[in-house]
């Protein structure tokens, strides 16, 4: 979890440096973290879907922070729980591929419970 | 960006192979990654913030997953708008330092704005 | 639906009044909500459960016109919709009733899944 | 506040015969209104916007349930923080008017911050 691994050392670092560890359980983290995501919606949500894919440069600077906020938000509470994001990632994409087989889904978005 | 390199590859391709980037738009994206995080609340609602810290085997490895369906939309979004996670994040933390001096804020939550 | 159809009916002129219907389509609509309800969350986040109770008069107020955002972006939703939310809840509070039986709950907030 | 009136008189009573009174703080309630808008917004975002405003008659009903699911729990929390919903509303509708003068953003979606 190499380049994750050390940004997870410097986050946690300044939580502690400000006696922050206090406030940073898994539901407030998770809580946050859901508040972030609010923020980023906020930037697409009168955009249309071309729009959102051609964002000028300062939008596009503003929802690089919000994209980051979340990652933050999403190390923090890993750390908190003792879970391996990566590791997490690849079992859940594993999962995905016997669920959504190739020649069954193409070019059809439908969510898995809808087959 | 090593190690979500390789993952942000394989996300790509399995989109790709199921013909659903036409799907992946950032609007699209920003939306799953919330509807997801919507998903992740849902089990620490009803738990105190102690609860929060310390779930049974099963329940953390459903989070686990939970919070992976996050990364993974995080990753693709991020792909879709060629920005880079974690510079982004260590920009945000460089940002966070500023805002909130060490001997300021010690052991206070507040949000930035407040002060 | 009494107070709320007045509410509906002053929305959709606000809306119609500065040409805004053309963004208002159930897609984007769902998301306005969903960054609102992240504003409201942010209020929350570093609260514990007895604080979040007791708000000062200041941020009581704010929560109030977060809350008011979310039923207006509900509402907006609904009349495009042509969804009547008060029937719609009475019916899932029905569902809920069924579901979750007094004397099998009490005391238990589990997910009904989890049954 | 007449038909929510009723609405929240009998939510009210639903939660108190079940004894989960003891789980319906604001921080709780905030985050399950949270979870059920991520539910609300599954429905609509693989659709295009086209699409999200014809649903079928199934898919319409199970969008009504949702937010039928955020409408109750933004009753509840009101209840709990002692917010009149929707006075908060017309309220919140008269700031938006002067914020965002007709003829001033008459076809134009920008956020207010963006003026």
């Amino acid at each position: 979890m190499d380049s994750l691994d050390d940004l997870n050392r410097r986050l946690k670092q300044f939580a502690v440096e400000r006696d922050w560890e206090q406030f940073h359980n898994p539901k407030n983290l998770v809580m946050a973290l859901a508040g972030e995501t609010g923020e980023l919606l906020e930037h697409f949500q009168w955009l249309n879907e071309a729009q959102s894919a051609t964002l000028d440069a300062e939008k596009k600077q503003q929802v690089a922070l919000e994209m980051a906020d979340i990652l933050i938000y999403l190390i923090r509470c890993a750390e908190r729980l003792d879970i391996d994001l990566v590791d997490s990632a690849y079992r859940k994409l594993a999962i995905n591929e016997g669920r959504y087989p190739r020649d069954r889904v193409r070019g059809d978005a439908r969510r898995a419970e809808e087959y």
